[in-house]
C-alpha cells in the first residue's frame, strides 16, 4: 500500500491585488497561494475531504510558518507553487513550499509549515489517521 | 425612546498591504476598512452583540454594495471612514459610508450596502429586531 | 474587424481564506475572484499588457462596484465566474460578472463594474483606444 | 543619544473577515495585524518616513518571517498586538512580536520577522541608517 509522496504544483498569476506600493507581490500575497497549494494537496493528493472534516468539526491547523523571501516576482508573472509532504509526526505533520517563476529555476519564496488535525471548538488535537502513516512510511518520523 | 441615528467615524492609516503596483489603495481594501467601521457601528452604537449573534447561529449578512471611488489615497495617508445606519426595512436595513482624508472634505470613496438578518446555515432571513423600529422611527420606511 | 464580445469564464475552489465565522464565503472573497477573472479577461481575451501598462504608468482603474449577494457558497465548493464587457463610453467601459457553483445554474452574485483607463499618479484619465470601439462597435454608447 | 528599545502595542478587534469556517481567526490575518503593528513601530516609534521612502524608491522588505500559532482567538476578541526590535545587524534588522487577547496574559501567536532596506525596482539591499546603530546601541549584533 505504499504510495508515492504526496506532492503538487499549483500555478498563480500575479494579481493587482497581490501587489504592493513597492511594485513587487506582497508577503502576505505569497502566503495565500501556498495556502491554495496545500489544500489542493490535501483534497486532491492526500484525499482529505475538507467538507466533511468542516462539517464534523476536525479541522488541519497551521501550528508554525517558517517562511524565506529570496527574491520578489512582480505583476505579469505566473508562478508556480511546488508543495509536499515532507513529515509524519503522531499529532503533526509537515509540508514544504518552493515558489518559483514558470519556466525559470531562480527560487523566489521557500516555506516550511507545521499542521495539526484538531477538534474544534474544544481545540483538541486528534491522532493522525493511521492510514497516513502506512501509505506513506518513509515520512514517518 | 427615541435615539440619534446610529453613526460612527473610524481612522485607518494606510497599509503596505492596502496599496498596489499603481501606487495607490486598492479597491478592495477600502471595503475591508468600511466592514471595519460598519461592525464597529453595530457593536459599539447599535448594541448588537455579533458574539452572541454567531453563537446563536444568527448573522448579519450583506446583500448588496454599491461603491463608487472618486479620488485615491495612498501609502501614509489616514483615512476617515465615516458610516451610518440609513433605512429600516422589515427584514433588511441600509448603511451608509463615506472615506475621507483625515482633516481634508475631499470625498475619497462612497459606499451603500443593503444587509440582512440571517440564520445560518438555513439562510432563512429573520425580521429586524421590533426594538430597532422603535429606537430609530425616522429611519423607517 | 469586428470581434465576438470579450467573454471569460474562471474556476476558482473556496478555500478556507474565503470563508468566515459565518460558515460562508465572506462577502469580499467574491470581489477578489471577480477581480482575477476581470483581469484575465482583460489580458486574455482583450489583449491589454497589464505589465507594459504598469511600467507605462497606466492603469485600469475601477470606478465604481454594485454586487448583489443572492445565495452563498461554503467551503468545498468550485464556482465558475462568467464575465464580459458590457460598453463602451469615451472614457470608460463596463463589465459584467456572475457567479454560479460549477454545474449549477442558480445564481449566487451578479456585479457589474465602472472602470477607466488613468495616467498614475497624475490621476489623469485618458480615451479609451480607439481600436476597442473598432472592435467591439455593437458595445459603444 | 541611546534611547529605549523601540517597542509598540496595538489593538485590534476581531472581524468577521478575519475568520473563518472554523470558527477562529484565520492564519493569515494574524500576520496582517502584525504588519499593522510593525509598520507602526516604524513610523511612530522608529521615525522612517514610509512615504518617504516609498518616493525614493527604498523600501523595508520583509525577509523572512517564522510564526508560532499557539492558541486561536475568535470573533468578539479584542488582540494586544505587542512588538519591538530585537537585533541591528548591518544591512538587516530583526523584530519580534507576540499576540494576547486583550487583558490576558495568554500568549496566543509569536512572531520573528527579518527585514532588509532595498532600493527598488533594483532589488539592491543598502547598509541600515549609521543613526540606528548609535541609538540602540545595545541591539548591535
Amino acid at each position: 500500500m505504499h504510495q508515492d509522496i504526496p506532492q503538487l504544483s499549483t500555478n498563480e498569476e500575479v494579481m493587482f491585488f497581490d501587489t504592493d506600493i513597492g511594485g513587487v507581490v506582497h508577503n502576505l500575497a505569497y502566503l495565500r497561494m501556498i495556502e491554495t497549494c496545500r489544500t489542493k494537496l490535501a483534497t486532491e493528493v492526500m484525499k482529505m475531504p475538507l467538507k466533511e472534516m468542516a462539517d464534523s468539526g476536525n479541522f488541519p491547523v497551521v501550528v508554525s510558518t517558517d517562511v524565506r523571501y529570496h527574491s520578489p516576482a512582480t505583476l505579469g508573472d505566473t508562478l508556480s507553487i511546488q508543495g509536499g509532504l515532507s513529515l509524519l509526526e503522531k499529532a503533526r505533520f509537515w509540508v514544504e513550499f518552493e515558489i518559483y517563476k514558470k519556466g525559470s529555476d531562480k527560487k523566489l519564496i521557500s516555506c516550511k509549515q507545521c499542521l495539526a488535525l484538531v477538534t474544534m471548538p474544544s481545540g483538541r488535537p486528534q491522532r493522525l489517521p493511521q492510514s497516513w502513516r502506512e501509505q506513506w512510511p518513509t515520512l514517518c518520523k
